[in-house]
């Protein structure tokens, strides 16, 4: 058996409610591992490695409570960042940097946790120390409520997001039936590039009746004559018209139907920062139809509301995060973990890896047989997709009234 | 013993989580009841009445699954509506209609659960029956997110709206406390002319440490000078500043600060619709301290996130419509349902009537007592008001991943 060494994760991207389930995971799966000795944290991600900001989460090996609560504790507990790490050619000293700060605590396995940026992280890492004839593994374990990762089957944290987008919107809808006059109701969702999140809000009208009546994606260009058009004929059957749109939904000549809103800014990786689209499409309402309207952005709860989190997806993040613990200490490097959903009629996952390489920078739109021919909601096999992944409510625990979340110093 | 007669139930204003509750508590009593033979059911407040839009609900007498799934459904089952009656002298036809109506139904009691305007309703017609020696009890039911009702200790509906704020603002401060970087997120809170739920924003910082830091409401006359200061000072101790405001937050010349993004829309009661101001507040961080900031309007979810609901404000909401079947029966009219807080350490309520003309069209304020030295915050007695009314969580049940909700035919 060879020596015990030590292993280190990091957190990065935007938050989920699902991220410390992952983490928790990794720490499950470390205090399990005849290869580790010691589990580090990285304080902020790859920023806080590079400044030598690492914590021993070790104590919490065996804390079954302790790790309980962190599954149920929303953001990334041991801080984000979005760093994008330079090219080696660029700069060195941060890899060397990076390289003195593992090897003064014995690191053998690197984790980290993030999304398709995240990714290009591993990809460069890995890179660096097989070139440099280090033993050390790098493996990316995907989170992003968009859940916009090429090649796996679904990225943990969507699941739990998914299920506070489908609450949201079937409680939303409720509130907007109780009178009798013409009401428009526009909710906006996060997704960018992609509408995976815009779907899930489908999913209570398709279920109870009762929900969003229309859904507008990213992937297909908008057009606000055939919005209205659309808003009009729901008007006709029924009083009170709920729509959910993707905060990237675009115009057909590319533009963004958020822009006259959006700030302009721009983030290290060159994403647009948007807002928006709901408010411009509520004032459409309001110039074409004339009706009562209001628009409604859900949020940052979206990828927050731990408290509705769906156990599906709590459940697999632990496993993601264990299994990336079993793919570094048996070799592996510049590997991101990946979910395969298994045929058959009972939903069932296998996991499984594939090059960082690969995963780095791209983007999974929702697949054209996901969307209806109308363009304004989605088929039956984009329901079949989601439903399994928001399935189940872990127990929460409350103490004066909220929720308890778990803290690590 | 009297002969039994019947009773009808409507609910009016703005949904909350609660409203159903209580509808369920007046199901429950009037099923008990030995004055009562069937309950009916307006359909969109007195708007339906005056229609005769009335459905038998009898149906659910005893129906013990269907009366808890209505208790956590959220909005109002029957409809509502913003109906300002006018007074008898204005259209005595409508009286006319509506006495019609509730007589070819044997209708003697009858129920109205609503906030201070719809106390106006319930003024306006027990004095209308009463001048016309009509045997019809007409009893006002309490419910507003707002808190803002008069004379009673609270209103169902606000606890469980005040626990998804606590929760929500709970949430967002772990999702804005990722980063390192100087950041300001400011979250918006319903109230137009009341503070309550800004004041909720303030229960996670309490007790856990993490949560809003400032705490803006519209008792207080808003400086932007001092809000800037104060934003200036938390960044001096910590990078993630959370802020919670009141969207009815007035400048020091009594203008909103959301005015610039109002619609100017005024509703039947005399009411500006407000929004915005919270978005105003991030234009004015990024200009006057240009660190990252964000505003998030919690929005509807506020009153109709049922899935979180607080289980002492259902079960209160149940027994207070419980009170108002009881009171009817008794012989009285024209009065409201209060809640009286005992004195001791344990929570406790007694529930005790008032006439609905001393709450019709009043608005309480938090008290000064409750809001702290530095007016941007709230004090230990507002905390200890607030605490006991988001205790506890009800078991909801969930298909398909969403909670289920009870629609009523």
């Amino acid at each position: 058996m060879a020596l015990k060494a030590n292993a280190i994760v990091g957190q990065s991207g935007g938050p989920t409610a699902a991220i410390n389930a992952t983490l928790s995971g990794i720490i499950r799966a470390s205090a399990d591992s005849e290869n580790i000795e010691k589990l580090y944290g990285m304080k902020n991600g790859i920023e806080g490695l590079i400044d030598g900001k690492i914590v021993d989460i070790s104590y919490l090996f065996g804390d079954e409570k302790s790790l309980y609560t962190l599954e149920s504790t929303p953001a990334a507990a041991l801080g984000s960042c979005r760093k994008k790490l330079p090219t080696c050619g660029e700069n060195k000293e941060i890899y060397e940097k990076i390289l003195g700060h593992l090897k003064s605590f014995n690191i053998r396995y690197l984790f980290y946790i993030g999304g398709n940026d995240s990714m290009d992280t591993v990809k460069k890492l890995s890179e660096y120390f097989e070139a440099n004839n280090c033993d050390i593994s790098v493996i990316g374990v995907p989170k992003t409520i968009d859940n916009d990762l090429c090649i796996t089957d679904h990225a943990p944290g969507y699941g739990s997001a998914a299920k506070y987008v489908a609450t949201a919107v079937y409680e939303i809808s409720r509130d907007s039936a109780v009178y009798t006059v013409d009401a428009v109701t526009i909710i906006e969702l996060m997704g960018r590039d992609a509408g995976w999140l815009a779907c899930a809000a489908a999913l209570p009208k398709y279920y109870t009746g009762v929900g969003a009546d229309l859904v507008y994606l990213p992937e297909v260009p908008f057009s606000s004559a055939r919005f209205i058009s659309d808003v009009k004929n729901e008007l006709l059957t029924h009083p009170n018209v709920v729509v959910a749109v993707s905060e990237g939904i675009k115009h057909e000549n590319g533009s963004y139907v958020a822009d006259s809103m959006a700030s302009g800014t721009i983030d290290v990786f060159g994403h647009k920062y948007l807002g928006g689209a709901s408010r411009n499409l509520e004032a459409l309402v309001r110039r074409k139809i004339g009706c009562k309207v209001r628009s409604v952005e859900l949020n940052l709860p979206q990828r927050c509301a731990s408290h509705i989190a769906s156990k599906t997806d709590i459940d697999e993040s632990v496993l993601v995060g264990a299994y990336a613990v079993k793919l570094a200490t048996k070799g592996n490097t510049g590997k991101m973990v990946t979910t395969t959903r298994k045929g058959g009629d009972v939903y069932e996952i296998s996991l499984d890896s594939v090059d960082a390489s690969r995963v780095a920078g791209c983007v999974r739109s929702v697949p054209p047989e996901f969307i209806n021919v109308q363009k304004n909601g989605v088929t039956r096999a984009c329901i079949d997709y989601i439903s399994p992944l928001i399935l189940g409510e872990r127990k929460i625990e409350y103490k004066n009234g909220i929720p308890v979340h778990l803290t690590i110093k």
